[in-house]
């Protein structure tokens, strides 16, 4: 039995002793980062009190026994204006609305009948906004736009983070070319090598994406070594396998501590896993199709640990099948499935099994389903909650 | 009554003559872009067969009348090792899997007594991943990691994208300062810039962001000139209420035709909507709330047609209320909620009201819920569904 991806996961985070690394970073490139500590605020906002709408400031004591008689009131004497959020001089202590103010056309005011004023009314206290040592974000969350204005809002230039890290990406196979170029007879091209670059951009990683590398032990080994001496995790891409070039696992095995060679998950199922050097080395089995899936179950996994961050959850949607899916229920299986929101508003999943499937549809699908090991069995018109690929509105 | 949100971008809509725009990009630099014509392949992969697994190909004669005695066979003349996708010579025709070959230790082979051969088991044949012409993926929809990889396998090296619209962010108000200053008394920090620059990039914008602009009408005339020379669509931010200083709707309403001045949508009532030389131009309100929701509703509404891309949607998780949520029922006001997720399950939704909430908490706040104008009222108990703002492993 091979191990379920949990055990790998579990049994790699033993053997890999990481300690979090921080780095502390200009508030303006924190966007998508992960705060290492909470932030609180340095700023008290508003530093003293301002006007709490766009109105006039007035003394509170005109207006004791009522509405007063402001047809001889003069601007920077009896008021001033203030608008929302604006300072005004300390002899005032209230803010009359906009909108209950009329402008005579000779000088002086006048108010409407529903105006009461007290001191402070319509005044933001001092610290209304932010006020100094107060709680804004706390630590392990990723930061949005949102969180960047409130950390400026609490004077914060810089911010504790947790360090990106990098991922060396070596795409191996004799037979790959370089995206871009026209493929001869015997040639595939390496798709996998944009996949693993963008794929690890979005999970907060650096990519380090290398040449292709040919089925060549010493050039291979060449290759790990400098990956080792560049990244903070490194992925070999292709050679897990069974062939006779297949050199990468065996690799593994003899330059570091084999976690795994194979799990319960296909596609992708061969996936060697070895902690060299400290460092996670992870040879992903080529196929498009394999590297997608272990890319996002183990690759991800591990950055989210380098970043102490929680693993990520997919949107989800609930339909009906549309067919029957035969899953191998040894394996955490990936199922690529189709889903078609009606007019109705019912939700059809149509799988799409790899063999029948054109790899490009499959590849490009709008969901996936991946089944519990000894789960169920699954018949057209069963419901079915499978993982979104892409946003409600494209469904 | 003021106009609704939809009714305020129909308009703009209406009087926006918009045609769209696409510009030719690498594939390499396409994340995140919307395609503006379906992707057709123009590679046929693999380019003759290929092997279909890990294994040797071999003559499928020799198998005709069952298993051969493969013990004086010799590679290049009787097999070739021919690994997944690999190419072989055109003398084999069929591959026999690695696990049901066993090597002799003085050469030759024996082969598992299940083994089935004919000519083509385990080939894949040309065109087998992709073929010449094929569809890979369709207009409209953003490119993903994935989509990248089928768009490469496919041999393309550029594709035909809606050009990302330039939008200019002007902060205006006397007492802004920039981010990361010390404020005195009566300064407030511009929050807002920082918010509009990340979230625009978020909506797939390239964001022109401006220093501030005090509120004097000639110096934002002029920045209005600038940003109406640089961009596809103006944000003027602040200035848009009853204030004395709050030029900048007049501004809008002397220069081109004014859509709008206030929408039933709160905060960022007073937001002012105008069509100055064929390109929107938005009057935002200041409050970092009302910003907030203005970029949602209005901004991204433009910015999607400028893109030709459907209004994404976000994520929603239904729960009890708390508290009762009072509505103004005429506005489709924005409320700020808090979800937590209990161990048992259940979903509490504490919403955050303005006047009782500090502003960072509802800045930062992990959920938004916009009621319907006449919509129903809201008490503790109810059930609910708001739309989240962060990630549900993060709830």
């Amino acid at each position: 039995m091979l191990p379920t991806r949990a055990h790998v996961l579990a049994q790699l985070f033993h053997q890999w002793h990481m300690t979090p690394q921080t780095e502390t970073i200009p508030v303006s490139e924190a966007i998508g980062r992960i705060l290492a500590k909470d932030a609180l605020s340095l700023n008290t906002l508003p530093v003293v009190r301002a006007s709490g709408c766009d109105g006039i400031a007035v003394h509170s004591d005109a207006f004791q026994n009522g509405i007063p008689d402001a047809s001889q009131w003069k601007e920077g004497i009896d008021y001033v204006h203030a608008d929302t959020g604006d300072d005004f001089d300390d002899a005032f202590d209230a803010i009359v609305r906009m909108e209950d103010v009329t402008f005579l056309e000779h000088g002086g005011l006048a108010f409407a009948n529903h105006v009461e004023v007290k001191a402070g009314t319509d005044v933001r206290p001092r610290g209304n906004t932010v006020a100094l040592g107060e709680f804004l974000l706390k630590a392990g969350v990723p930061l949005r736009p949102i969180d960047l204005a409130a950390l400026v809002t609490g004077g914060l230039t810089s911010v504790l983070v947790y360090r990106r890290p990098i991922v060396a990406f070596i795409p191996t196979g004799s037979e790959l070319v370089p995206a871009g170029t026209d493929p001869l007879r015997g040639q595939m091209v390496d798709a996998n090598s944009i996949l693993a670059k963008e794929t690890l951009l979005s999970f907060g990683a650096i990519p380090l994406c290398y040449p292709i590398v040919k089925d060549a032990p010493t050039e291979l080994e060449t290759a790990l070594d400098q990956a080792l001496s560049e990244a903070d995790i490194v992925i070999i891409n292709g050679g897990s396998s069974k062939g006779v070039e297949d050199y990468n696992t065996q690799l593994l095995q003899k330059r570091g501590e084999l976690i795994c060679h194979g799990a319960a998950a296909a596609p992708g199922r061969p996936i060697g896993i070895a902690v060299i050097q400290n460092k996670p080395v992870v040879n992903l089995p080529g196929p498009t199709a394999a590297t997608f899936y272990g890319l996002d179950w183990c690759i991800r996994a591990i950055v989210n640990r380098f970043l102490d961050r929680k693993m990520q959850k997919r949107e989800t949607m609930t339909g009906t099948l549309t067919s029957d899916i035969a899953l191998p229920s040894v394996m955490e299986f990936l199922n690529k499935m189709d889903v078609q929101k009606h007019p109705d508003g019912s939700v059809a999943i149509t799988p799409l099994p790899m063999r029948e499937t054109r790899p490009m549809a499959s590849m490009t699908s709008n969901a996936m389903f991946v089944n519990e090991i000894g789960g169920p069995a699954y018949q057209a018109g069963d419901e079915i909650t499978v993982e979104l690929l892409r946003g409600t509105e494209l469904i």
